[in-house]
């Protein structure tokens, strides 16, 4: 982290400064209900993994749920929540359409200080993206996602000033579900390396990878600074059946890795060997919905602000941690005092 | 309760069927944040009390929220969902607009297995109604409101096939507002009296009795069997300053009234006396919208299966304490379970 600017620097402030993290990811409302009944089984829906669904599929799915609570949402935008609920100046970058979902996605973000640079749909491109999540009694989250607006993001809508400005640039992997993604994804790639910013990738879900598992290889093999993923999406990357031989790989790339392991930890995987991180215990696990996400803010943001990655996994830990009290993929406390009371910031 | 169906027809069942209860209210989805900068000060709202604003408005008032989540709302809509959570049978009358917040709005009370008559306003009658709620630290909740569609419910929305099969038929104060409430509720209250219907009051909001009092004196004297109201409600209802005086007051006008008093629990009184029920202890409350309006679902929903008045305001306390444990005014637990662990069911 040398040559960096001061982490004090990475904290709010108004004006142009540097960012801790620009996220470049989908767009989504979630739209979140209780699913006592299981209905998501009905519906053809893998537990706990995310589904692609069409729009001719959204009143079959919505009728299928229980009462249900809208909030913003979106893997990548759900870390970059939580790194500004942690007191962190943070960007993003992404497509809605006009609408009321995307004004509120836009104010949600914007209400926390995070920079936006939202592209804007046409009308005919379709609705703001929503994702459909099917919280189990056992608290796993079942999603079916309709892209919508986000599905649009291409090279076109990727500008320069947010990433420029951002000591790490967050991708989500989900994005290559998005047609023009590759040359999205590579834009985002070239315009980090031009501004040194580090590169991180979510691996986001194991069915994404193995959807595109020869692309992540890909860009882990040559672009990628640091890698967030859980057990199942590193598995299925390398397809190995044990995450030693998973590490083992993962060294041979000479990228920093972290991988999350629901209530047994994170493993932070780095040149010198592997650290197990602990899961902070909860009391009552309520939704595990945004538990990766904010996992990655914590870590991420560590890392921006110059943390070792143990440290840094720890404050992800930490985060993880109070995602999953309550339902929503979006901090309710304080995370910055959350933080600060444990030491960690 | 002579001459009333067993209680066992009150739950749920497919079919025409008596029904517990059918309220007649405002169709409004909330718009939740945490308010930890009492932005609500700023925006001229008085705390812990409800603010009519108008479209003009909104603008103004979303802007000064921070991340928000939204959630079917609406006080008597509220109740009605908790009776249907409780596995009560029930109904509710209001009027949306035909847009996404509408759809939503009937979407969650039927997913419960409400029975809906709404009523949808013409496009240039306004948006469906929704209600700000700036939660501040101390769990209160500061609310604004655009009425909206919900502002368009008039006598000719108000049809007989629920209120003629409805043990009791439930009306909300704040309809007051509406400006042809009067004959509405007039309407109301003559379809259940004929149906031998309770008819059942709830006064709102304190600025609502202030706003509508000489209207609410007559109502109570003349047509309400079963009152429900909190302790600034009740003595701004008959502008005096303790409780034993209205008690004295209630009392001379020979109904069923509860008055609902936080922590204090909430008293009973009938024509033997007054019984306080205590409040549920709660061990941290998260946010207090829908505390009153949950009460309400136990204690009517008690009453219309033939329970005493104080064990139906056990049942209320009951329902009371699970809604202020997390965010929103709509239960998220299994209230028929959680009653029936409790002996109350």
């Amino acid at each position: 982290m040398t040559n960096r600017p001061s982490p004090v620097s990475l904290r709010v402030k108004p004006g142009p400064t540097r960012l801790a993290v620009t996220g470049i990811g989908n767009a989504l409302l979630d739209v979140i209900s209780r699913d006592h009944r299981e209905a998501y089984r009905d519906l053809g829906l893998v537990k706990a993994a995310m589904t692609l669904i069409g729009s001719e599929d959204l009143g079959r799915f919505i009728e299928a749920m229980g009462p249900t609570v809208q909030m913003s949402g979106g893997s990548v935008a759900n870390s970059i929540a939580g790194i500004a609920a942690l007191g962190g100046a943070a960007g993003f970058i992404g497509k809605v359409a006009d609408d009321d979902f995307g004004d509120r996605f836009a104010h949600d973000l914007r209400s926390l200080g995070v920079e936006l640079d939202l592209a804007v749909a046409d009308a005919s491109e379709g609705a703001t993206g929503r994702c459909h999540v099917f919280i189990s009694d056992d608290a796993q989250r079942t999603m079916a996602t309709y892209l919508g607006a986000s599905n649009r993001l291409g090279p076109e809508d990727i500008r320069e000033p947010l990433i420029a400005r951002s000591e790490i640039t967050y991708v989500e992997g989900y994005l290559y579900d998005l047609p023009p993604a590759k040359a999205a994804v590579r834009k985002v790639v070239e315009m980090a390396h031009l501004h040194d910013s580090m590169v991180a990738l979510s691996l986001s879900d194991m069915f994404c990878v193995e959807r595109h598992r020869h692309d992540f290889l890909e860009l882990v093999t040559s672009d990628v600074d640091v890698l967030l993923c859980n057990e199942t999406e590193i598995l299925s990357l390398f397809e190995v059946s044990s995450l030693p031989r998973a590490y083992e790989l993962l060294d041979e790339l000479g990228l920093l890795a972290v991988v999350t392991r629901g209530p047994r930890g994170a493993d932070v995987v780095t040149a010198t060997g592997v650290v197990p991180v602990a899961a902070h215990d909860v009391e009552e696990v309520v939704d595990q919905n945004g538990a990766g996400d904010l996992f990655a803010s914590g870590f991420l943001y560590g890392l921006a602000l110059g943390a070792d990655p143990v440290e840094a996994a720890e404050l992800g830990s930490l985060c993880a941690g109070e995602i999953i009290r309550h339902l929503g993929a979006r901090p309710e406390v304080d995370l910055a005092a959350l933080a600060v009371d444990a030491g960690l910031l």
